[in-house]
């Protein structure tokens, strides 16, 4: 019988606002300092735009020329054509295109609006921050460093509910499924088939704890023990679903 | 500035297996008794077997007579005919059929795996347990109960991504969705046009805690103050996409 543990969210405190080059890694265990450190069986769950920034994956939106498809796209969809010359970029193709929404299947596999694309506007010049190139690697790269496994979050929208809700796209030392199928229920039943994608809910969850209008990328779970692994594990690529529809594509 | 408070789950213990006709909120309520009560800034998450069993929504398998279309889709899916009895007696419409998986959307109007129907074997008798009725009316009764707000869970799969993750069936006194849009992030800079379905991720969180083959059907959710509100709200029903796709029904 597995015991249920008790689950604790807590933000890292005092990130400052991420800028290309810095050494995520290290901000991360400093933050992670002032609330007690890391520990082998905790779970970090990090923002992707703190990811990506990191990484350099921020274009300046004056900088892009959109070409033909993106600026009939944009004309048909009322979006800048320069973000969507970036969507397309970012994407092996589009899944649909409505309501002045692109969802794409992004070079990773993973289908979401924008193919990820999130504009902000920092000092008076748009920027576009895309997805991190690797999550998986860049999870791995911060787990090598924090000693602790680490989930990289973005919030998808989902097919039939409303809002959106954070899912992994990175994963390193976390197993992000949890295999339950044929295994007894506590009246000794066989449960239906079912796998639990156990990174996503780490994702879910961590968003509960932070307030979005703070600098509050990364967030500490613990409680998570019997998920965590001894090594990095098959990352979040393995909750990508090789869908049928892709004989469409 | 919205301050990142810590999140706390903890599983209810000692609940027994919940049978038609149990008083659920009483036995909620004991149990969480026994890890310091509830306070109206809480949050309990009940599975919603647990409260489907309490309403008697259980079926003995051995009692459903399948009718024509019943036999038709079990045979086509490999599935037993009344179980499809059942699952098309829950549903508005069939939304997908493929792989031996058949994609309904409920009565209430979610779209899920079997309607929800979940097949156990009690006693060597097998047995379907549908979902409540009313699931926003069964966690406001709670809700009045406990005096704190409840969410209903259950396991769906999604769309392009491998395994389930838990979503709010039912919900009372907790704000379903959050609203972004047009607040600024902590650059100041607007956010993209958003809205968080934040009694999806509390029922995720809450999954997290609990162990599948434990007798752990609810969780106690602390740190979601920002989210509770003074009344019931809008209850899970506000999750519920009208999909454009209705125009196909």
């Amino acid at each position: 019988v597995v015991t249920g543990a008790a689950l604790v969210g807590e933000a890292l405190p005092g990130l400052p606002e991420i800028r290309t080059g810095d050494d995520l890694g290290s901000l991360l265990a400093d933050a992670a300092a002032r609330v007690g450190g890391l520990r082998a069986g905790d779970v970090v769950v990090v923002a992707h735009k703190a990811v990506a920034k990191a990484e350099g994956r921020v274009v300046a939106l004056g900088d892009v020329e959109p070409g033909k498809r993106a600026r009939a796209l944009g004309a048909e969809h009322g979006k800048d054509p320069r973000l969507v010359e970036l969507i397309l970029r970012e994407s092996l193709e589009l899944v649909r295109a409505d309501a002045g929404r692109l969802i794409a299947r992004t070079r990773h596999g993973f289908v979401c609006a924008n193919a990820g694309v999130d504009l902000s506007n920092a000092g008076g010049e748009e920027q576009a921050v895309l997805l991190p190139v690797d999550p998986d690697g860049s999870a791995r790269a911060l787990r090598a460093r924090l000693g602790c496994a680490v989930v990289i979050g973005d919030s998808f929208g989902r097919a039939w509910r409303v809002g959106q809700a954070e899912v992994a796209i990175g994963c390193a030392g976390l197993a992000p499924l949890e295999d339950w199928r044929g295994r007894p229920d506590s009246s000794g039943r066989t449960l239906r088939a079912t796998h639990i994608a156990v990174a996503d809910q780490a994702a879910a969850a961590a968003d509960l704890v932070r307030g979005k209008d703070t600098s509050e990328p990364a967030v500490r779970l613990r409680g998570l023990e019997r998920h965590v692994l001894p090594d990095d594990g098959p990352g979040a690529a393995a909750l990508l679903r090789a869908a049928a529809d892709d004989l469409f594509a």
